[in-house]
């Protein structure tokens, strides 16, 4: 792994890792639920317009795939990460519209070294996501496996 | 609405709909994590085999997103669908690898009118995807808001 991997020791309860923002466009939108979430307020601007939300907004599936990059450029990318076992919540609180910008941020709310691996542990987190507004536009509870640092890699 | 649209009152506890089944190609699969998920373990076959997966897996949140194009397709698409507030549980419980087909179902688990709002219920449902082995792959715990059945449509 190289320099600046983030390994299960790096993670702490009340940890808050800043992962940046990201504007979506209706062109990503669109994109993205006429492959997987077709309803009519995510691919169609005239039926969006006639709906609850008054114009297309983005798949729920797409918030969280756009916040996972963003958990991916910034911690995974460069980490030991053995995927994960899944999710305990995802909560779309607020709608995300073409345009809008969303601030994401990484907080570490427990860690366990596994008991029957020894080289791994999992690290459960929260990743939220704010609009230019301030709103919660969405909450993601979730899991990750983390490979343990190496003894020889500077383990203080 | 067209003939044949889901409303909240078409919902009902233990009801299984199958939505058929699905294969996956190692090109989806990379070309989803390459935008979402550029884990190396999704994006790099040389990387995928040196890891505990052997060979390239697809991200969890496209075993999620293919499910859910699967649940527009049967339900959804043609549905009083008012969108999500959100999932309560998500297990990846089998790696998803190109040529993989995974077979999925919607089972509904409860239903509930809205008491503050009668044009509307919402339904919790799990969406079970069994991979070709007849492995639970993934399972995801969700909520659905419906409109209901206007009375000119025919509600007996």
């Amino acid at each position: 792994m190289k320099k600046g991997t983030w390994y299960f020791e790096d993670f702490y309860v009340g940890q808050e890792i800043p992962l940046g923002c990201r504007s979506v466009t209706e062109e990503e939108i669109v994109a993205f639920a006429t492959q997987f979430d077709p309803q009519p307020f995510h691919v169609d601007r005239d039926a969006a317009s006639a709906s609850i939300f008054g114009e297309v907004i983005a798949s729920g599936w797409h918030t969280c795939s756009m916040m996972m990059r963003m958990v991916v450029d910034s911690v995974l990318g460069a980490s030991s990460s053995m995927g994960s076992p899944g999710l305990d919540k995802v909560r779309w609180q607020q709608p995300v519209r073409a345009g809008d910008t969303l601030t994401v941020s990484y907080i570490t709310t427990a860690v366990k070294a596994s008991s029957s691996r020894p080289d791994r542990g999992v690290v459960w987190s929260t990743w939220q996501a704010l609009n230019q507004r301030g709103e919660v536009a969405c909450i993601i509870e979730g899991m990750g496996m983390f490979g343990r640092r190496p003894k020889e890699d500077g383990d203080a």
